[in-house]
Parts: C-alpha cells; structure tokens; sequence
C-alpha cells in the first residue's frame, strides 16, 4: 500500500503523523475536530492541500460529535467550528477553501430542508468527494507539467509537495513522478528545507520508495549546485496564490526563484486551483505564519542556538508572480503574466 | 577572559572544541603535531585564520617530539609534516600560507647555521608572532570595514568569521564589532549556517557575549528579511581569494552574493591578505571540499535523512568576483574589479 497522509474509515479520520518520518510510520485515529485542529497546529499533517483535506473531514467530525436541536443549532455551531479551522494556519488558503466547499454543501441541505442526520452524510459524502477530487487534481497537472520537462532532466526541489503533502501523488512531486515515467528525470535535488526539514525527512522518503534517484543537499547549496551541475528546473508546491500569481510557499522559496531567474533555471509552481485566492490581487495581501522559534532553535532534543538569543520563523515567504516562469494546475499551464 | 579559539601556553598548544559550543567551553591540549592536524580534519578548530595559526603552532610542537641528528633531518621532517597539514583543509589557503611563513624561518635558521634547540626556538616566536599579527591585521581591517557602514544599520552574516575563526576579534564579525562601539550597528541578522551551524552555536555565541543585537535565522529566510526588512549590508569572511577577487567561503555565500545583487544590497568580504592566493588567477583553480555526507545526516545523535539516500556536502562555493562590492583587508579596502 502506498502511504497515505490521511484516510476516512468507519467514520473516524486517520491521520499520518508527518513529525515522526522518516523513522516511524504512525497513525493517529481522531474523533474530535479539536484534535485534527491540534495536528494542522503542531504540523502532525501537513501541505496546503492536505492540509484542506483534514479541515473537511474535520468538519464532519465536528457535526458528529453533538446533537443538534436544529439546522439552525447545526449551523450555527458549524459557523463557530469553521472559524477555528481557519485560524490553525494563516498562510494556507486551501483552509478557507475547503470551509467553503463544506458550508456550499450545508446550505444546500438547508435550502433542501433534509433532516440533521441526511446533512451530517451529505457532509461526509462531499469530503469524500473532495479528497477524491485532489487525488484527480494531482494526475491531471502532473501531466500538464511532465510536458514542461525534456529527456533526462535534473530538477531541483524544496519542502514536500508530495503525496504526503495531498491526498495522493502530489503536486510538484506528481510532476515528478510522472516525468519519471516519461525517463525525464535523470536526477532530483531535494533542499532539506529548514526548519522542518520537510525535504530531507518526507520528499527524500517519498523518491526512495519510488526508486527515483536523488540528492539531499542544504538548503543553501542550491545556488552551487545550480552553476556547478546543469540544473533544468526547480519545481516547487504553493500555500496560496494571488490571482496576478504572486505565490506564498514554505520559506525559502523566494531565494530559490532569485536563484534560478540568475542561473536562467525555468522556475515552475504546481498546485491545484484550490490554492488560488480569488480575492487577492497580489501577494501584499498574504499574511506570513510566524511559527515558534523553538522550531528552529530545537533539531529532535538537540538545542542548536544558545538559550536568550533571538530567533526569527517566518514559515512561507511570497514569490512574486514576474520570477515564475510557469503555474502549473489541474486546469492547464499558466504563464507570465497571470490573470487567474 | 575573551574566549579564545586556541592559546600557546609552556610549550603546548590550547585548542577550545567549538563543536561543544555553545553547550561546553572545553579546550584541549595538544602535544604532538598529529593531534592538531586530527583537530583541523574534524573541525574542532575552524575559521581559515585560525586554521592557520593551528599550523603554526602544529609545525612547532612537530619539532618538539622528535630528536634530529642534523638541520637537513630536521628539514626533511619538517617537508613530510607540511605535506600533512596541507592536505587537511583543501580549500583554505591559509594552511599553505602559514606552512610557508614557518618555512621561510626555518630557511633563515639553515642560512645562518643555527643550533637544533635555536631552530626550534626561532619557529615557536614565528608562530607566536604570527599569532599577534592576526590579532592585529583584525583589528586594522575591522576599522577598514566600520568605514563602509552608515550609522544604524542592519547587517546580515554568514557561519563564522569572529574571534572564534581567528586569533581574536575576527573579520566579518571584528567589523561588526568596531562598527557597534561606533553606533553603526543596529542589528546583526545571523544565517545558522548548516550543516555545521556555525552561524546559530559560534556568531550568536560571539555576538550575545557581547550584547550586540542579533537574531538567527535559517539560511533559507535571508532572501525573505532581505525584501521585508531593510537589510543595509552582507559581510561574510573568506577561505581564500584568487588574484582576481573570486572568494571562496562557507557554502551559501554565493547564494548570499546572488541575493544581495537582486536586492541591491552592498555584499562585503573581509579578511586578512594572508587569504589571498597569489598563484590563482581566477577561482576556477580552487579546489572545493565535499565533506562527509553525516555531517549532513545527522544533527547531534539525530538523523534527518532516510538512511540509503545519497547526500551531498560541498563545504564551500565561490562568489564571483564582479558580485563583490568591496575586499576589506587589513591593508584597506579594495574594489571591483580586484587586481591582487
């Protein structure tokens, strides 16, 4: 079996816990929607679609848990549930996103007056649906993107865009992979991707699995590598885009786009339409997470920088839309300039 | 007492084990040359000046283990252990440099015909007198540097190039220094420098000992706080620096170089002459250092990468010359294009 980063059964959402890999494989079962709160909080899941994936069967959970006198109690508590989804994680509009997508499919079964116990499968139906829908999603750009790449390509990558990143596949890894497939993919250079080291611990798991030859290198030897080894293209995922395609993804990837616009690398961003945000002009509007500087201060129980010292964590840094040489979604390619 | 990276003391050589710190302040003592040249291989003595003065005081302390039965034994000897300590760092220049300010002596000492014991003595005052005039030639560049910097100012500083990487002070870190006491300085960004973190344990140790401003963050962020926060300066030190201004550094100076032309931010090298390798005409001739890939893997008792996947370890790049604002030695200030 392929290794999920979440899945639904029996009514209960189960949830890979990503801070233990590369090292254990562990799953959490949760009932509550507080505890799938918890794990978008502390990272246990992780990656702006997957991250979506468990606000919706998080909101299932949550319309499980009580007994609702009426739509209106059901809706009404569903509102306040929303509003703690969307403020786990500032940056990452797939939260708000899948909010919506759950809150479209409740009024419908208001407007269509079902009884509290149809809305409650209607819900798990739709997050189903959804998490079905991203699985298609990554196929479908994958493809578009795989067309970007020549024979025997070197590309470059940052964090995990991965399978683990979606519900399946993955979006800058789905480009990958299929490239592979296509023999386009001669090699991959994965940044580590402090302080989470989301690309030594769970991209450089994901390719070992697949047999897809790569490199872990520290993230601030992508500049060597770029003018010492041909690099072809860095492909990375987004947390959300603007719709002049200005993109926020995990911090880094705005050097890596300064990088590749020097070393003329093509600098490509995969992700599905749910990480568009319609109503952003530009990337200005995009609030940066700024995560706990013990994050960076701490490597397992091993304390890196000396206690009192100040330590900055921005999680995402934005990429303005003029250094992304092509978006990749599920609908097709994007290119400079953007009107999403 | 100032920490110090290594002292000579009755005939021995201190060396302080800076991959104990900031946890430990621990020095060893060293007897015999092999101990030294160990020391250099693994790092408990880092930073190319510092490197240097270890050769130095190494080549003294090999004389002292051994009887000769003439000056000419003791100069073959003396090639074999220089052969040694060339080959422990290849990228810093600073080794052949003290190698061949040590040989120069011994040579003075065969010319006039010294006695064994006077040889032995004579080498041991080169050292020391190599050893004050590192302090010095800091002290002289730090004043050079605090020039190129307007009151307030916000720099940003890659792995170490303090006290800690030389006799006292430091390069980058000693300009930061005299900069502060003349209110240059508001406010040290610190890159952690992976994968040896010397900007996180060695700079912020260095700087919090001193109550200069500063804050760590990952490599990967200083593009973010270079377009977020008004970044005024980059100065990082040097490994070693062809004729044609090319500097070799710590991995990620280069991308560091890149940033800064983006962002139209000074970038500044700082080091003594004795890093400038007066045979190279461009840094295409200098050799990079891959390192041992568990350098990467492991942070502590703790592994980041799946075992079996393949990890790469260049120790240094090189920053073209042309995005170099300024060279700051102790014999002044140098612009492009360089002609040393």
């Amino acid at each position: 079996m392929k290794i999920k980063a979440l899945y639904w059964s029996s009514g209960k959402l189960f949830v890979l816990d990503q801070r233990l890999l590369p090292h254990r494989i562990k799953y959490h079962c949760f009932y509550t929607h507080s505890s799938v709160i918890q794990a978008i909080k502390n990272m246990t899941i992780r990656g702006a679609p997957a991250i979506g994936l468990a606000v919706a069967f998080g909101l299932v959970l949550s319309v499980k848990e009580r007994n609702f006198y009426s739509l209106d109690d059901l809706k009404e508590y569903f509102e306040a549930v929303n509003q703690k989804f969307i403020q786990t994680r500032p940056t990452t509009v797939n939260i708000r996103w899948a909010v919506e997508r759950m809150k479209s499919c409740l009024n419908r079964c208001i407007e269509a007056k079902c009884s509290i116990l149809h809305v409650v499968k209607q819900l798990e139906s739709e997050a189903k649906k959804i998490l079905k829908e991203d699985l298609q999603t990554n196929l479908s750009l994958s493809e578009y993107g795989a067309k970007l790449l020549n024979k025997n390509s070197i590309v470059l990558t940052h964090c995990n865009a991965g399978a683990l990143a979606t519900a399946g596949y993955g979006t800058a890894l789905g480009i990958i992979r299929e490239a592979f497939k296509q023999h386009k993919i001669r090699k991959v250079f994965i940044d580590e991707t402090r302080p989470y080291l989301q690309g030594a611990r769970l991209t450089a798991f994901e390719l070992q699995q697949e047999n897809i030859p790569c490199e872990v290198i520290t993230d601030n030897m992508a500049g060597y590598f770029m003018r010492k080894e041909k690099i072809d293209a860095v492909i990375v995922g987004a947390d959300r885009i603007a719709t002049n395609g200005d993109t926020a993804n995990k911090i880094g990837t705005y050097t890596l786009a300064i990088l590749s616009k020097y070393h003329k690398i093509p600098f490509y961003v995969a992700a599905p339409t749910s990480s568009i945000d319609t109503t952003l002009f530009s990337g200005k509007g995009i609030l940066i997470e700024e995560r706990s500087p013990e994050e960076v201060a701490m490597i397992g129980n091993q304390r890196i920088v000396p206690k009192g010292v100040t330590i900055r964590h921005p999680a995402f840094d934005i990429t303005p839309a003029r250094l992304i040489t092509a978006i990749i979604t599920e609908k097709g390619i994007y290119k400079y300039p953007y009107f999403f």
